[in-house]
């Protein structure tokens, strides 16, 4: 597992609010307009709340296009009030950093206590939530929408640096031995999931027991649901010592099914605008169909071109001497595929994700000593603070948004998303073991079906369903609801679970730890992507060897050395001498007591023992 | 120097964006409202243009509040469109994030070519003003807003790491040595800079030279055109090889000053509020020393408690088995006060700046040697895309604004700021030189009348001036301009100007490499923080110095122990392990040629050199 640093870059830049300025013109004082704009009439006069400030801002703006004298105006003026928008904006990222500040302390302190448990995505909500609720008991009055979940800060900010960072940091052996079964669950298992949780929820609304929704809403209902998410499994997942292919499948799958989950929906909102055409059923099965190859083909080519170009600059480009340089260039790389790939309507989760798979494999062996470490102490932490945000942020939604409560809707969309999943993957595995040489027990199966968590992706989706009110409300909530339902309850049950299923199976892997915390492991300083690198051979057992050798091969024998550097000894020498020297800096900046005779020995030991049980991991 | 990670933080947390969006719910297809609202009267019916769609969501916000179904919503949905949005925003990341990637191999040519008269800001400006010229041909169609500067983003995200940075790389000793020195420059000279640029214009206003400016406006802008930026100078003056002292103060006038201006600022706009009780002049004056009293040690206190608190924390948390952690702790820590000190109306650049002098100095040597790498790399880099951007940024707006140019406004403001800031330097230089026992030389004088660029800040100030709209522009075309003059040519002839003046008195330095180029600088992995702290003696001899040496007593007796951690030869042991871990890794990751047999001495002698060489620097 390595680190990522998106996040740095887009903040680094600055971007995301630039976009959502709506950089308005300053209103005078009072206005009288009535602009010569086809079918708006807008009289407005001066008043001391909130939401007529609004509107005298959008009047504004009529009056200043229609006017003669400012015509094609490149760039306005920020609006007013903007200097005391970024005190309150100032207020609440203060008010998160306390929130990321104590997750931090609780996590090490889950670390500490030993106390397994609780998994920290949960700890995390906890946290969340109960800072949702401090907010909503003394800030009552002023009733602000800026701790609010929001899917853009979510899409753009959080989930990028995560994605990455598993790219980065994947088995890349397993991931593409096991593509195929992990593209008939992203793909047909995502498709059955939203089919039944979709029809399921439209029928049961017709026979009047649950809430009523069009088969539009329905059906982009059951889409978003499907989303099982990368975050909250990963959480859950990558702490768990787990059969590596499992391992693999779902973290494939949550990944990939993203991707079809938005096309799905999207596809499905597009029946809901009255201006689309209506074209037949079979045009547009096979217009979503191709624009679903080309989202799925074209994000995971832009990420890998991304990756690629990334390996040849930092490979000719020398850079080590200046290793600012060398990592402002890995933060531009790491976030280039998301915003293209998003900015042109593709899935920026699939790019970036392949981008982190190349840039690992061609691009990191190209980086001086002292960039690799920061790059993977920087993605690392990140990840690990968006991860944080997300579910604290999921925490906070409880008591943040308006929700309408349907008890039937929302207990039998869990039923539905229950029973969608096991018509994903119990007829799905049964087929697909057909053709894997590694088959998928029961007991794997099992735990696929039960950790299907859906998480901030879903949530994020209903949050842009353009449906009316009453209804994006109890489709928000329901989703809410769910997503905190798995991720609590199932998320938490996964560990007792297992421990169930192993002792009913085996007892050989008993006397391994098995923790919660994937941070605890995020500890070790090892680079672990290098570490499975070596292991690789265990699992290349599978069903597609042959074409994989045959990769492999062309791999090191061609794109290895055209992709990456070739240091010469005194480069390694400089390289070594530069790490040498840092330590030794570190070594006289701290206080430390005088040295003792022979304790320095002992320290030794004990960190070779440590490192060995890591390899061993 | 070292490094700065603010920006991941508000990235990783994400917070900017939360604040911004307006959240304004989403409308249904048509709407005819008469709200029972004061004052409001609303009609709006739907059309296909954006303007309508703006006051579209105004309208139904008015509906929503009114309507007496929905009392007290926490928190709205996002409005609508908000996916389109995304898409843009993403597109205008990517956009930005190539500027940046040119930018860094751009800097990495210079760098190269040894071409040092260009300065990387000019550079970066440049570049920025290409890639507007570019958009301008090419997007003259959408005029979109998107890529603006935009002042929210500039305080909240591309400041606070820049400050921190330079706080964090402090040579701590010069600059409390001549706080003195500084505040006089700050306080008094920017008040006098203020007076002269504000008066000036008024009177030649009056007397109908220029464009005429009531004297709030006048002396709003003169308050924000005398904030001297700590951005642009010293990007100029880090590179160039001046005079400790010399550099110390210009710096530190050029960060606190901005403190001052932003009072100056605002105290002068709140009388520009009809609302306002005009108080008597007397008043008025108190009320302002004692808002601007509040302001600065305010601000510094939160920034001085912060930074304590982060280095108790990392004493007495021991996080260094997780250094994702312990990273994600520092981040957190180096943001804090900035958002702490901004949300409750104080300076944020001051608090930032005092939290990164006290953690430099009480937290760094309580974290474990991977995360002080990290830390410094990080910071480093981030503060390095933030100043890329910030004078890209300036680049651009030349072509994203509507610029109205007033010439003979423009010229005389130039002269007046010119004035204004000799009024500053000279007659204070002089009182002081009274005082300090190492005067300032003619020559000193000379080169800080000459270097108080103007940047960013006095850019993104004058966006927030709620005047009326022509006076707007105005204001903000001739800001834009001075800033690109100071920076282009005061800044690009700082180096030659230096050289001149060096060669008339003296010849001694000239032997030592002057560079324009920072980062060359920054690419050298050695502490220079702690380097500075060796060579501190030779400046000691300063007219504080016994105060000076009052305090440090206390620090290194008290202080020090109280606030860092006292490692264990186990734990020192273990820190050095890590990092040779560390190094072996990548020894084993790159592909290196195989080792001939005596270039490893050589090797390590050149880097020898090569490290004294910078030691020595």
């Amino acid at each position: 597992m390595n680190v990522l640093t998106l996040v740095v870059l887009v903040l680094g830049t600055g971007l995301m609010p630039v976009a959502e300025l709506d950089a308005i013109n300053p209103p005078p004082k009072e206005v009288h307009v009535t602009t010569p704009y086809p079918k708006v009439n807008v009289i407005t006069k001066e008043s001391n709340d909130t939401n007529s400030t609004e509107i005298f801002n959008a009047t504004t703006t009529v009056t200043k296009t229609a006017a003669p004298t400012t015509k094609r105006i490149p760039v306005d003026l920020p609006k007013k009030g903007s200097a005391e928008e970024e005190h309150h904006s100032s207020f609440t990222i203060f008010f998160i950093l306390l929130v990321v500040a104590l997750a931090i302390l609780t996590t090490h302190m889950l670390i500490q206590t030993r106390f397994h448990y609780l998994p920290e995505s949960i700890a995390d909500i906890l946290l969340g939530a109960f800072a949702g609720l401090l907010l909503k008991i003394f800030n009552s009055s002023g009733a602000q929408n800026s701790e609010a979940f929001n899917p853009t800060v979510f899409f753009i900010v959080l989930l990028p640096p995560i994605i990455f960072e598993s790219g980065y940091n994947l088995h890349k052996g397993n991931f593409f031995q096991n593509l195929g079964s992990i593209l008939v669950f992203a793909i047909l298992g995502t498709f059955v999931s939203a089919l039944v949780v979709g029809g399921g929820i439209y029928l049961l609304g017709q026979a009047q027991v649950v809430y009523k929704l069009s088969w539009i809403e329905s059906f982009a209902f059951g889409s978003l649901i499907s989303a099982v998410d990368p975050v909250a499994t990963l959480a859950i997942f990558h702490a768990l010592d787990v059969d590596p292919i499992l391992y693999m499948l779902v973290f494939g799958e949550s990944v990939l099914n993203d991707a079809v989950s938005i096309v799905l929906t999207t596809t499905v909102l597009e029946y809901a605008k009255p201006s689309v055409q209506m074209t037949s059923k079979t045009e547009a099965v096979f217009s979503a169909a191709g624009r679903f190859l080309v989202m799925f083909f074209g994000s995971a080519a832009i990420g890998v071109v991304c990756g690629l170009i990334s390996a040849l600059l930092l490979k000719h480009v020398d850079l080590r001497k200046t290793p600012s340089l060398e990592f402002g260039l890995m933060l531009t790389f790491s976030y280039l595929p998301y915003a293209l790939a998003e900015g042109i309507h593709l899935s920026g989760i699939m790019a970036i994700l392949f981008c982190g798979i190349v840039m690992s494999h061609y691009t990191h062996p190209n980086l001086s000593p002292v960039t690799q470490i920061t790059t993977q102490q920087t993605f690392r932490t990140i990840a690990f603070i968006a991860e944080t945000c997300v579910f604290a942020y999921l925490g906070l939604a409880i008591f943040s948004f308006r929700l309408m409560v349907k008890p039937a809707f929302v207990i039998w969309s869990i039923a539905l998303v229950l029973i969608g999943r096991a018509c994903n993957i119990f007829p799905l595995s049964f087929i697909l073991n057909y053709f894997r040489e590694h088959k998928m027990s029961r007991k794997n199966q099992f735990i696929m079906w039960f950790s299907g968590l859906r998480g901030a992706i879903a949530f994020a989706l209903s949050l842009h369903l353009e449906f009316e009110q009453e209804k994006r409300y109890v489709l928000v909530t329901a989703t809410l609801i769910i997503v905190l339902f798995t991720v609590i309850f199932l998320g938490g049950m996964t560990l007792p679970l297992m421990k169930c299923l192993d002792s009913k199976k085996k007892k050989k892997k008993s006397d391994k730890e098995v923790s919660l915390s994937k941070t605890k492991e995020m500890g070790e300083t090892v680079d672990t992507d290098h570490l499975s690198e070596l292991t690789e051979e265990e699992y290349e057992v599978g069903f597609v060897r042959s074409q994989q050798k045959g990769f492999m091969k062309i791999d090191s024998k061609y794109l290895i050395p055209f992709f990456t550097r070739r240091f010469t000894q005194q480069e390694v020498k400089e390289g070594r001498t530069q790490i040498n020297h840092l330590a030794t800096q570190w070594y006289q900046d701290v206080r430390a007591v005088p040295s003792e005779s022979d304790s320095d020995e002992e320290a030794e030991t004990s960190l070779i023992n440590h490192t060995s049980e890591v390899n061993h991991h």
